[in-house]
């Protein structure tokens, strides 16, 4: 391995171990060079409305693409190369050989090369991810730039220490009294077959580079099945992955892209086939729970969860309400770590002023929703776009079964005239009405719940979280003890949770090297970036002896 | 954690990432005290047509025991509590909280405790595994006792190492430019639940305690379900476990034992309970299907296996066919690692001292078989006895078939006149004939199958492993390209090769420590001793983070 790459690789598993605060690339677009920003811009602009051409190709008779932006509503017209899952499978098998037996070492240096170019095109990401995700372009650049190759990175580190835990070679000496015993050993990890990653709409590469680059390290071949409304920011990371792989002298179908269409989609053809051993998902729970059952896959899944706030006692009750209206603005509400339930006490809640009734802490979350929204410097890039129309038809529908308390606000955006923009509702209801509120409103949408205390929302949240998943939960209360039953019971529920948080830090953000994202241990999903089996699980260990 | 327990897993760990030698526990009988094999044998004894009263007994209205010595061929008489599965769940879910709580350190202390208290009762659980499995002292005593103790101190410490690779909490600080964002953050391998360890008649203990221990030291509680014919060995194990953890102050039902009938299963009612989310299994494939296809639980599986011999090219001819026939002989076969299908050239293989016809290769295999349990010293107590009738059924089916080479000779057993003996029958075959030798035949009966030449025999050797499932594979070749050419297809289908072994290397034992035990890739299981997932799935790492 290189020594840049090696370097590299070690100071992700220093931080790793440790938890620290560390950003292997830097995540403030100021960081990068001056004229970063506007190459990058230009170079997103010529793929529009052409074929992309930035991947290897194989044989093929039709090409796929519809890409929409949800900023300007019009396609992107970029189209790539149609495949059959079929030869797909066939490619994959043929470059698995050569990176079966390329080293590990050398796998890593390659990965940790592709990273490094990515880096150089985290501008052109960017606005790729913008245009499809409908992600502000500051989020779009940290989420689908520094903070995906951060995740790839954390992958890598752990991924590498995995698979040289163990000596390679031994000789194996047994004391047998009048003699010993000697054999020779190897150990081998061996890649366990073709991998299929599956993306999803909203975080084209974050969501989707760990499985990417776990399973590669590992020496498995991949194909990547982008959403179908999200593939050009995962088709320029794939591109510098095969640049890497070729100017190592190997075959460029060790990766490769499936894209498909809404209404022809090859996931379930790719994910049965035989030889497809690995399976990384992120989507849906419904055909989630398809993939986790097909027998002979080793899968990992992220799929829906229903995030909650347990609101006790606070110190700054306008520091929380600003809080908890970001959470809930970001992205409007398209993220899975995004609060849904806000659970409160009917009797309201202490604060360091004073007591605040129930209905004072609605107006206090809608009024700082409402503030945030309506601040022209502030709203429209902390919303983004919606990336999806059903997303807000879904809002629409809980609103007919709770007390709007706040409706969506007319957002304009400065640069996107046609933009689909929708800021988030805020809904109250009571705790007995979980018809509406117990189960995922993916979007611009929060259900402030009334409970008859504390104890009861915390009974309500944990039950939630281990019924339908969770994958953040988000507390404030100033009670030491109440604190220690919430991590114990959410815990319990294989759930984190976050304390008091005001100021800059956020529930939705979970950072690379340090927070797990998703715990695998409640219906969520089965795994999470990175555990040590989120790479262990994608090679087997072999021993061979020689007498 | 004391530090003599501290000592002992640090050693354990190094041995392991080394992959050395080591045994925690000494093999050799002789390494105890003087009298202990006395006093081992009147404990066990004293056993006998009793109440077993080892262990905490919770209510209970009735008793089990259907224990037969396959040595004397009359009931132990031993009679165990019955509990019904939704009570032994109750009873676990009752004792988890405490468990749960105790932290990694004082988990490591006790467990370790319990295997050193074990080993102060090896010759009593060697007569009792002897009198329940049928295998012949010596391997009772190494199995049950010092091997199985060292596959638990692997599983001890490989788990100790992943329950402390992170650290347990950090001051998690991000530059943010005009100020630092602090944020608190601990981490805790949170365990899964409830874990239901399924055992089998062969390796009561051996086959139990990894799963046992490590799903104990990750905090869940265990119900240890032993095969109704093998119970007193794994019982006399949880005795001490349950002591260690009394002396603690802790609940004995962190461990329960729930023994059950050939008529009256309670397996797949514990299995299926919602609260059981861990499964260890050992025994047949058809159960081991169902165990592993059922929905919301980590399961880890050894189910049965096809073993093969490649036979090429060999050096020293005599000292080839001693050693499978020692592999063949030893417990009769009824072991998991054991050969079955030995394929051989129909041109027949080359030695150093000149070729061999293929009839001379069988000839050469049945004799050495011949050989070995025709000597009184030796015979008897490699044979050991067989566990279960329906064994020597099956041999019998499978004679129908085939060209008998060497059939079973009666072999008399000095000390018992009754015990149920089998000497391995040696059956030939074309590779054609493949409803034959193409499943399992567990027991005392090997294949040797002609086939076209070595590349067959590879091809067909590999495809069985990937279909079937394979714990081993022992190829014989003085060719080097050949053995590239066997590691490479057999391990492509996650099958360990052993090569070339004569004198006192077998394939048959998997040394602790060293040799990894069921690879987990391929139809023979679904987990192996020890890997890093054999013991990270058992538990969750939840962070939580305080602002």
């Amino acid at each position: 391995m290189s020594t840049q790459a090696q370097n590299q690789i070690q100071q992700a598993i220093e931080a790793q171990k440790n938890r620290q605060f560390y950003a292997a690339y830097p995540e403030n677009p100021k960081a990068y060079a001056e004229d970063a920003n506007a190459k990058g811009l230009e170079t997103f602009q010529k793929h529009l409305n052409t074929d992309f051409s930035g991947l290897a190709e194989n044989p093929h008779s039709s090409r796929v693409g519809e890409e929409v932006s949800p900023y300007m509503m019009v396609g992107l017209g970029v189209q790539y190369p149609y495949y059959e899952a079929e030869d797909l499978v066939a490619y994959a098998r043929n470059a698995w050989s050569a990176w079966k037996h390329t080293p590990v070492e050398k796998r890593a240096e390659i990965l940790v090369q592709s990273l490094n170019n990515v880096s150089e095109r985290f501008f052109e990401i960017a606005y790729a991810t913008m245009h499809t995700t409908g992600q502000s372009f500051v989020m779009s650049f940290q989420a689908s730039g520094p903070h995906a190759n951060d995740r790839a990175m954390e992958v890598l580190s752990l991924a590498y220490q995995e698979l040289t835990r163990f000596t390679r070679s031994v000789d194996w000496v047994k004391p047998m009294g009048k003699f010993d015993l000697q054999i020779k050993k190897d150990f081998n990890p061996i890649p366990r077959g073709i991998s299929l990653v599956i993306g999803c709409s909203t975080f084209p590469t974050w969501n989707t580079v760990p499985g990417l680059y776990a399973s590669l390290i590992a020496g498995n071949p991949v194909i990547v099945k982008p959403h179908p409304k999200s593939i050009l920011p995962i088709a320029i990371v794939l591109e510098e992955i095969q640049k890497a792989l070729t100017a190592a002298g190997l075959p460029a179908n060790v990766v490769q892209m499936a894209p498909d269409t809404l209404s022809s989609p090859i996931t379930k053809k790719l994910a049965e086939h035989s030889d497809v051993k690995l399976i990384d998902y992120t989507g849906g729970s419904a055909f989630g729970d398809v993939i986790e059952a097909m027998p002979g896959k080793i899968t990992f899944t992220e799929k829906a969860g229903v995030n909650s706030i347990i609101l006790d006692s606070v110190n700054d009750a306008q520091a929380v309400f600003g809080n908890i209206a970001f959470s809930a603005c970001l992205y409007s509400g398209q993220m899975c770590t995004a609060p849904q339930n806000i659970f409160v006490p009917e009797a309201g809640i202490a604060t360091a002023e004073g007591h605040l009734s129930f209905d004072e802490v609605v107006a206090g979350i809608s009024n700082a929703v409402k503030g945030l929204v309506e601040n022209p410097k502030m709203g429209p890039y902390t919303l983004g776009a919606i990336q999806n129309d059903l997303t807000v038809s879904r809002v629409d529908e809980a609103k007919k079964h709770t007390t709007v308390a706040l409706d969506s606000i007319p957002v304009p955006h400065p640069e996107f005239p046609d933009a689909r923009m929708k800021s988030p509702v805020v809904m109250v209801t009571d705790a007995a009405n979980a018809g509406v509120w117990k189960h995922e409103c993916f979007g611009p949408a929060v259900f402030v719940i009334k409970t008859a205390n504390s104890a009861e929302s915390l009974k309500l949240a944990a039950a939630s979280a281990a019924e339908l998943g969770a994958i953040t939960c988000l507390c404030y209360t100033t009670q030491d003890s109440f604190k220690a039953e919430v991590a114990e019971a959410m815990n319990a529920a294989f759930t984190p949770v976050s304390f008091n948080f005001t100021g800059a830090a956020f529930v939705n953000q979970h950072a690379a090297f340090s927070d797990f994202h998703v715990s695998g241990g409640n219906p969520s999903g089965n795994a999470g970036f990175t555990t040590p089996e989120y790479v262990n699980r994608r090679f087997v260990w072999v021993g061979n002896r020689y007498a």
